[in-house]
């Protein structure tokens, strides 16, 4: 068993420091849009404006979950199932029908 | 012309205390998650368990979209099509179209 | 009150015939391209190339819903308010919201 | 390799029966539906049912894809991952993406 499958084994990530600071920046940005959204909505900000603000962050954060199923795909559900364990499927599948809908 | 209607003339919202007081709630929740699921990435989360989390941030800023969209229509919308300016359901299509896609 | 008002409030639409002969080609072609995608099913294409096509049917189908949503408050919203039944407003959310979900 | 691979490794799918008459149903009864709105918009029945009747379909086309993506991900993609062609992977993210927007 390599080190990587022990690491999924245990419901561990392991991801690069390159993907942690990029998914740092994505979800700060985020962070800071929502804490906008909430000073608007304060400050009487037109609706309209708001929702498309809103759309926006359901946009950016729709791509930060794409980007996290992406590294989850290629590490932990490629080593679980190249060490036979294709019940993480199952898994799987449950997760993204609620990305999806 | 009423008051109301002057206001939305200049883009502006006026939503009841008890409104914004709501909105705030979930906002600051919203934000409290995106803030968690940082963390977890840094603190190599096992990956299906966070994209559960975005998810559910996903659902809650649908929620939070859906609340202020009923807000909207049925203030500003409402008050300038009952003073004949048909053309902010022009720019409601397109919000709504954001919302949907 | 007018005959459009009228026949809102029977609850009927009202299309012009250029717009029942575009919402026709839509669905149409959406029929076609789910009968295709059963046939497909039937002869073993490869899922993906299905998925795709899926994918391409939703689409269709979201831009047939916003087509119609678009006359729907044009006409038998716009109405429904100008004459002051507000309650259209609380129908027309809980449809949105089923749209956008 | 084995035969199953064999098939994926060309670009098909092997369903079993019960699957194909499962998807069969399903999609017959949406392709019903789609004529089924495409009368109800010729014949000027109510725009909110008919807005209600596609968010309906919507969802059963959603519920196809998510059966048919299930069985994808279980057979050609478990058989490409464990005979070591992961750039399946890629070709599964684009796939899930269209179907998440």
């Amino acid at each position: 068993m390599t080190d990587d499958c022990e690491v999924c084994d245990v419901r561990h990530a392991h991801h690069s420091d390159q993907f942690k600071n990029d998914m740092k920046n994505r979800l700060s940005r985020i962070e800071g849009q929502v804490r906008g959204i909430n000073r608007m909505i304060q400050e009487d900000v037109y609706c309209d404006d708001i929702l498309n603000q809103i759309a926006a962050v359901q946009n950016a954060l729709i791509s930060a979950g794409e980007m996290l199923l992406d590294a989850h795909i290629k590490s932990c559900i490629v080593e679980n199932i190249q060490s036979g364990k294709l019940e993480v499927v199952d898994e799987l599948m449950v997760t993204i029908k609620k990305l999806i809908r």
